[in-house]
């Protein structure tokens, strides 16, 4: 039986996965978002959006897809989702978003959690491009025009994706009320197996 | 009267714009699109697809629209565009790209083209996140799928930004047949004034 970790509200953690090592993310009250960021233990490949919507399609990744590096190389490959609607378009909140756009100052935010997360693994956190919005419910209107919902998955709802190489892995659980259903923001988990 | 500039087919350039000078995008046989990198002259600031999605809410960026960096600061406000439909999802064709995808090797690229003409300006190419695909035609369906189509731009159209910083500034002619009409690629033209 995996142990499972949670990570509070608002806050990050670290891991590494072996290569053909899984990680189960994990919602356990449900309606929670969060951010996942990867760069090779090397340090040489790092997650890219342009990349995974290149090789991969389609901007809404789900089971079956694969999560791609700045090399054109797979990082990770989603295998099981019970959530199905996930984000890879925001950047993660950061300081000056709470700043700019809602006038709120020193608010955790998933920027700083994510590189945070990355130092303790000894890994170059900057510059942070996207990172992958697990359970994050974006809808793209035919305008183009971006609708944040909140996230679909249910309490205990997770998924799993699998390292295709030996990974650094930072999460976060996303503090942005907006991205959460409007209310407290909720812890996350995760298991590695 | 502006001195236009030719980038030929496949090729790139690199140029500075001081805050407030305006760049003119010109695509002069029609058909033809390209990728356009900024990063702020004193190298901290690099053009982030993530945080404009965010502060402009839009996928689908047209005049009215900046272009912001992963500092949270507009680089480039989008001030008038003939052609309305450029993307920001796709990461620059690449070498990577070409051979995993269509079996070609030695392709020339769009990812070369920026990163070369980043070291002609003095500036650190390298992580190179997805750069802004001007007159590139992605249509998002309903179910998150991208579908690339010819472009929209006409003989002679044009689009025009305004430097909201000092930049440094990577252009590229791309030369992937299926991202431009799926004929031979065509030059791009540019202009500052």
């Amino acid at each position: 039986m995996p142990q499972r970790k949670l990570i509070p509200p608002g806050h990050g953690d670290g891991l590494c996965l072996s290569r053909g090592q899984h990680l189960r993310l994990i919602d356990p009250e449900g309606g929670q978002s969060g951010d996942l960021f990867a760069v090779s233990l090397d340090g040489r490949q790092r997650l890219s959006n342009g990349r995974t919507f290149d090789f991969g399609g389609t901007v809404y990744l789900s089971a079956g897809n694969q999560l791609w590096s700045d090399q054109s190389e797979p990082l990770l490959t989603i295998v099981a989702d019970e959530v199905g609607r996930h984000d890879f378009l925001y950047a993660p909140c950061n300081d000056d978003m709470y700043r700019k756009q809602y006038g709120l100052t020193n608010h955790r935010n998933c920027f700083s959690s994510l590189t945070e997360a990355l130092r303790t693994l000894g890994v170059a956190p900057l510059p942070l491009p996207t990172a992958f919005n697990f359970f994050m419910n974006v809808d793209i209107d035919a305008n183009g025009k971006l609708h944040i919902r909140a996230p679909k998955s249910r309490a205990g709802a997770s998924m799993v994706l699998r390292a295709e190489l030996d990974l650094a892995i930072a999460l976060s659980a996303c503090p942005a009320s907006t991205c959460n259903g409007g209310g407290a923001t909720k812890p996350l988990a995760y298991e590695v197996f």
